[in-house]
């Protein structure tokens, strides 16, 4: 940890591998065994008094800024060059692609994983088991430029895929999911996908790969991705998605 | 500041915070009252004699390089991991997001505000109150790959929703649109909304969000998100664009 | 290189300048002139012993990362906030624009030019004298999310115009061109145009910009914007691009 340095209040977990240049804040709570990349700043400052946490097990990789008043659980997970603003509230296991931006006051579940360049806007709500791909982005204004504020919700299970859009307001229900490119302009129906601009066209479980026959949703055939402490969950979420079918 | 450094030929002005790992290359002129914060890379050579010069009040969030040849006037903020390049020139209170990058030789306005992952392309010109939403991107290429150069302008007042792509040599006139994902392909006339592949829409005036009741443009219920100083401005620039529907 | 670290194992080349605030990892062979940039991690720990390599002349710009694993030819010029994962085999003259993701795993040939926000999914093979505009991405996920893989494929002289998406499994044969946000879903023959959703257009050759009166492929009139000893390969290339006319 060359240059680096710890302030005298943050309170750090045992086994814990900061890298160089990088600095740890006042008010970071960081759990056991936890690394933290080169160039980062940890717990900056965001006018208010409440911590950053971070939880035990947690992999912020170098370049990442984020700021106090944070709440993100163990296992995390960050690629390089991550900003997560203040009032994040994450589950376990959430994993943030390299160059992604969390803008805060956001509410995200267990699980959840974001690829890289995935914009997710001031005051977003993201449930368990979610999935966001590269350059997709959670708006909140509806009248752009406005002082509105409606941001966008994603319940358990949803997929969003590369480049896709969701406009202000936009709802997502239990285990739908957003085509590549789309525009979701409104609320998508539990275990529907929506193509284009927000062209609802049926259940996920029509979804198949045409090679190897797998069909959606991605618990019947990749759920083994995640941990075992998860295969549970990924069971029932499996489940109540395709009792929407 | 710990690990920075100021070059001896740098020019501070009074009451400027330096962030931990910063360099402050020669040929810098910074402003009163500046912070700039960690990691950041200022007046980064460019091959020419020319300073870069910051106003006052300004305030550079980490991991920052900008390079010299450039004047950014008071008020200027920017978000973390922010490039500008060589010979840009704006005025008072520019915003840019997080990971935007302007590519140099370009003009902007007073008080313009880009969010994160906006793309100015080398060369652009940009008026006064002009907003780039996140992942817009002003291209300059007519035929890529060449070496023709033909830099998008946007005039007073414009508005670049989400994902617009601007084409090379687009033109928006004073106070028009580019609605969210949209493809602006030549001149936009004043205060018209342009979506999908530039298809011109009708008015802004016409914009209405129908839940508030607000109608745009956005200085009618929004101006005051500006500084008291801006105010008188904005109130001229809402009657031209009026003046136009 | 104020505060920087050369590790002990590493090989450096004579005539090589190193920022401030960069770390060279054990495992890295770096070429003579080569300049690397402020706030660089290079030859990030990849989890197995192969080097980094990087070719003589290379010039890597600040807050890069790099990760150990790869072998990138002589000339490489990356922007900044570049990242660069393990098992990336390019060629000579690979230039990779700001904020750009080559996710490993990739071949790349000589000569190929990336602007920022490009993101080369992990397996991607990409040939010589091949662009790819900003926001453009090469997926490889058939089925998001699943365990599937199937990378992209680009050969020679392919030009990716800004914001294109490559869906999985894409191959775009001898000098064609996917159009700016076109979304490329399977097989383009050589020389032809791919636009919108994957509509195929015709050929290359009757892409004009009629201002100037140009007409691509690119190498009719642009190709003096590589180094002399690029020129003899670029004009077959233009012959076996016209010759699928």
């Amino acid at each position: 940890m060359k240059g680096s340095s710890i302030a005298p209040g943050a309170r750090i977990g045992s086994d814990v591998h900061i890298g160089d240049f990088t600095t740890i804040h006042e008010n970071v709570v960081l759990g056991d065994g936890c690394t933290i990349g080169d160039h980062c700043v940890i717990g900056a400052p965001a006018g208010d008094a409440a911590p950053l946490q971070i939880g035990s097990g947690s992999n912020v990789r170098s370049h990442s800024v984020l700021y106090a008043g944070s709440t993100l659980g163990s296992g995390l997970e960050t690629g390089h060059h991550v900003l997560i603003r203040a009032g994040t509230r994450a589950g376990e296991g959430l994993r943030v692609g390299s160059f992604s931006d969390i803008e805060g006051a956001c509410e995200i579940g267990d699980f959840a994983r974001l690829h890289s360049y995935a914009h997710v806007g001031r005051g977003s709500k993201i449930g368990h088991f979610v999935w966001l791909y590269s350059l997709t982005i959670l708006t909140n204004d509806p009248l752009p430029f406005s002082k509105l504020h409606r941001p966008v919700v994603l319940e358990d299970g949803v997929v969003v895929a590369v480049g896709a859009t969701l406009y202000p307001g936009a709802i997502m229900r239990l285990g739908s999911m957003a085509a590549a490119r789309s525009m979701v302009k409104g609320e998508v129906p539990p275990g529907c996908i929506v193509s284009g601009d927000h062209q609802v066209r049926g259940h996920v479980t029509k979804l198949k790969d045409l090679e190897s026959g797998w069909r959606h949703p991605w618990m019947r055939h990749s759920g083994d991705a995640y941990p075992e402490k998860a295969q549970e969950r990924i069971r029932q979420l499996l489940e109540s998605i395709l009792a929407t079918a």
